[in-house]
């Protein structure tokens, strides 16, 4: 077992994001000890997500942000392969198209959340308008919101509300059901340099390289600065937000995989109980069953 | 490896179903033995799936029918547990909404079809109209078409014509680059019997009972007789139906997981090779990388 608490951003604390160390490797001195912890776990949320199900009445909601190359895809592969897809939906976001643009910015995330009794995971999410939009405000302007453009004097207060709107919405997720985790996997700039060289190097990889993300790796402390503020916002009791040291990759999946299984584990699920009513209806079914006969 | 020709509902066939076995259990001596292959076609789908996702040009559609306790949702889970659930989509179609009775009958399911690059699993399908609804007409009633209701001596043609439709909207999925499998999950009225009796006498499985399961189970031999039609109509070469024996759960499993694999296999999936454009503007990225300093 391992203790996750340090790697929670505290809400309302204002830490910097260049005080979490993107390397640590927590109580673990090797990855195969980690590994073990990860196989352990990956059994456990399998029996969990099928706990979760039955009993109808959660879900789970989990939020990936990350930059390029950090691990979002290899993690939710790691963490989540084992797992019945049948209670599992992945959603990866990508740039919003026209329709998504005539919408607010939680709407497209709105109908693509896991029903009860499933586990949702959002690869990127409604935070992209807080972090790629933030850094490009230009973006904004597709949406065509009413009095665009602000003063620039305003643009501080348009940022916090964009905040509030995504605590409240957080809030009434909460409120009916969803229990929410949000994952920033914090990757060091050194680290997604020599990921993105490998992806040059090793012709296997290449298809995975996108010139794109070279633009995005030079506004690096821009992006830095909108995390920092991401979290130093939206990182609620309701649903608070966990900075996953992501230099290395085998303990980024076990912590992640750990922090899932002791989320579910704290909800106390149980199979359903049938009331009287429904013992009796059993009963009766039996009965006709064992009655039949030709066939 | 296994031979699975055996399992095609040949189209064209006017085979009668109560010719198919559904106790079979193939070449398999024992449950070990299937075991070791299902365990091996696992791993063999995980790594093609991978493959799909990254060619990124074909899609796989798969689809369960099969009566109550048949066998659908566990077949899911342990055919497709292993898999990245990044790559797949399970969809399982309940009773139709008042906002899905307002379209035609394929309408629901062609938004949920798998995109691209992706394995998209219906538990139950539009086949639905042609079985559940065959066999209870009044449903029709609350699919509001015109000139409804029909003069009996009519309704041969309106059935005909369900099953075009069908067969035409497989078509140009296929056209489209989506493979379909289809899979009927034939289990026999005395295994459906044992299985709905464990789920009343084991607590742990009472919540799986469903008491409109006997309501349907009266009017087997209408099912059978709607499922014969669908196989005769809807086995097709661009879409062939298997009939899948599934008195025995563990043969079910690794035949169906084997003809995922064999069908994957055929399609000759390879990682995506780059051109000479995207050649030149990756050595050109590793240049910028390297060239980098300070942070």
């Amino acid at each position: 077992m391992m203790k996750h608490s340090g790697l929670i951003y505290k809400p309302g604390s204002q830490k910097r994001l260049d005080e979490f160390a993107t390397e640590s490797t927590g109580n673990f001195k090797s990855k195969n000890s980690a590994d073990k912890i990860l196989a352990k776990s990956i059994e456990e949320l399998s029996k969990l997500q099928d706990l979760l199900y039955a009993q109808d009445s959660y879900s789970l909601l989990i939020i990936f942000q990350a930059m390029d190359a950090a691990g979002k895809d290899g993690t939710i592969k790691h963490v989540m392969s084992g797992i019945n897809p049948q209670g599992c939906q992945v959603y990866s976001f990508k740039a919003p198209s026209a329709e998504e643009l005539n919408h607010d910015f939680l709407w497209r995330c709105n109908y693509r959340l896991p029903e009860r009794g499933k586990i949702g995971i959002f690869n990127r999410s409604y935070y992209e308008e807080v972090l790629v939009t933030r850094v490009h405000p230009s973006l904004l302007d597709l949406q065509k919101l009413p009095g665009w453009p602000l003063n620039e004097d305003k643009m501080d207060e348009f940022w916090e509300e964009r905040f509030n709107d995504i605590n409240n919405f957080e809030k009434h997720l909460k409120n009916n059901g969803t229990i929410i985790l949000k994952f920033f996997l914090n990757v060091s700039a050194e680290e997604q340099k020599q990921r993105l060289l490998r992806r040059i190097d090793d012709p296997s990889r290449n298809w995975k390289f996108n010139t794109g993300d070279l633009e995005e790796r030079v506004l690096w402390n821009r992006y830095m600065l909108a995390y920092e503020e991401m979290l130093k916002h939206t990182s609620t009791k309701t649903a608070p937000w966990f900075v996953i040291p992501a230099d290395k990759k085998w303990f980024m999946r076990t912590a992640v995989s750990n922090i899932i299984v002791e989320t579910l584990k704290s909800l106390n699920l149980s199979y359903p109980e049938i009331d009287k009513k429904q013992k009796s209806d059993l009963n009766r079914a039996k009965v006709i069953l064992e009655k039949e006969f030709g066939k």
